[in-house]
């Protein structure tokens, strides 16, 4: 007996809803120190206390309030992206020298966007540094399958066995996360030919938005670094109908090797625990949009689809152009 | 300048959230008495508390608790569904013969149910009094559209402008309620051939079952009877996709006609208010699985997509047979 799509979700998204228990939710929030920035009220994300502690902030311009639990970001009223950025990147390269946590080895030199509550960009900092401060994250996922009289199969990379994150797990045909600046289905386009060979054109021409999940992450072992560190993310979702004789490749060392599964295939190895976490995410909201998964034959549709669309309580990103 | 899809969406999912404004949630609640049955540890749903003054509780089976805001039906440890709808219809009657609620004068003479927190039946109870009871109630909306060199259109009904809900809005191809012991996918298939003339044969070979939408909607003077009585949803979605000789007529007095609308005349509809509160929610989920509505080109995708796939506070259904 393999694990539930349900058991897959709740891997992904894993931080307490109020709803559930509002006097657990409320207490589990005292395991955290919130991220703000000056001049803006909202929360921005969760600081975990243990790394609240061990962060060697500047005291010229943060204030961390244990009373409170807050770590707020001092600049004037007047300060821009571009500074806020600055002062972060300071902030995180004494953390580096330190060598106080271990996620930041695995520093990536991608600069991760974090919005205000109008959808306003606040600042940028490095990717590897996000889930210390438990702000919003952004990326692309696409899954990418062949159609016909043999049915519906579907294009499964798996990740390299030397990857930092996740090695030799199964992932998307295309994944990736998005840079400050970035939009989304550029970052489609850009990853399906660095990850998969796949090209420009036929990326243009092929994929369909699809819409997007998000989810609460808690970061296990799996993921390198400190643990029950906070990752709340939004994927935005395609689907990539391709021709049978499009055969996907890895582009670069990030991928071992790709196989083009059949949903059975496929659906047995998510039970196996074989797919990182939110990817396993992402092909149950494919199995749901294509009518593969349904309320007749899946026990927990209902919470399924409400815990992969999670309303995250931080600003999120408006990647309009209008 | 019409109305945005954020603001169609929150018409519709009109309940606070807790994250928004804690404060503002906490005291929300105090308008509200929770309904519960003995025996079940879980809220069902929330009672007005103006509803909870006029309703005639008979006191051999209702306890009604004023400061905890409780309003039980009491029965017996080892009551089962069918006694506990018993005492509902017996309550119901009551009101219906003293003329106590409006809405309950829209008597549908359906069954609708009521679940736990294991998903198990606990009761059932006429369709018009669920918003006096605030539970969770269920039902299909399917969109059949053709798609071919003349582009996407949607079948478009108009609602009779005698109906007592919602007269002459515009409304989902095929929708509509599901009683007690009904499957959403056979709740498809009789209102489809009921409501729009769509054979059997036909619904069965081309539906695709494409995941739900829920929301929390509080009822406006439109829904008819009392004002701000609470309605959790469920509706199961459906894609139908339909060749263009096929042609939607009414089969029931419910709907006065049918339109093969563009892409750009249902969203002109939409952005007129047209359309019913509900269904502008299923028509703005199957443009963003259709890749009409992006990341790109709708300022509020991520608010859209977690507020149209709610995560109610209240036990729901699960319809799998397995």
């Amino acid at each position: 007996m393999g694990k539930s799509n349900l058991e897959l979700v709740k891997e992904c998204d894993r931080f307490p809803y109020y709803q559930d228990d509002p006097a657990f939710y409320t207490a589990h929030l005292e395991n955290y120190h919130v991220f703000k920035v000056s001049g803006c009220d909202a929360v921005l994300g969760y600081i975990l206390n243990g790394v609240v502690e061990k962060f060697p902030w500047p005291a010229e311009f943060w204030a961390v309030d244990t009373t409170t639990r807050t770590v707020t970001l001092v600049t004037g009223a007047d300060a821009t992206p571009a500074q806020r950025s600055r002062l972060i990147a300071q902030t995180l390269a004494a953390a580096v020298e330190q060598g106080t946590f271990e996620i930041l080895r695995g520093w990536r030199d991608e600069l991760y966007p974090i919005y205000g509550p109008g959808g306003e960009f606040l600042l940028e900092m490095e990717r590897s540094a996000t889930p210390l401060f438990g702000v919003v994250s952004y990326g692309i996922h696409a899954t990418c399958y062949v159609q016909d009289d043999q049915g519906l199969r579907i294009w499964v990379p798996r990740r390299s066995r030397t990857k930092q994150t996740y090695p030799g797990m199964l992932d998307n045909s295309v994944a990736g996360g998005m840079s400050s600046h970035e939009r989304p289905f550029e970052c489609l386009v850009r990853e399906a030919s660095e990850e998969a060979s796949l090209p420009e054109a036929v990326t243009r021409a092929s994929a369909r938005a699809a819409g997007c999940v998000t989810y609460f992450y808690v970061r296990s072992s799996k993921a390198g670094g400190e643990t029950d560190l906070l990752q709340p993310e939004v994927e935005y979702i395609y689907d990539v109908r391709v021709a049978a004789d499009v055969v996907l490749q890895p582009g670069d060392s990030e991928v071992e090797q790709f196989h083009l599964l059949s949903v059975d295939e496929t659906q047995a190895a998510l039970a196996r625990g074989e797919f990182k976490p939110n990817c396993a995410v992402v092909l149950i909201d494919f199995f749901i949009r294509h009518g593969i998964l349904t309320a007749e034959n899946e026990l927990d549709f209902l919470e399924i689809l409400a815990r992969i669309h999670r309303r995250l309580e931080f600003p999120t990103a408006s990647h309009a152009t209008n």
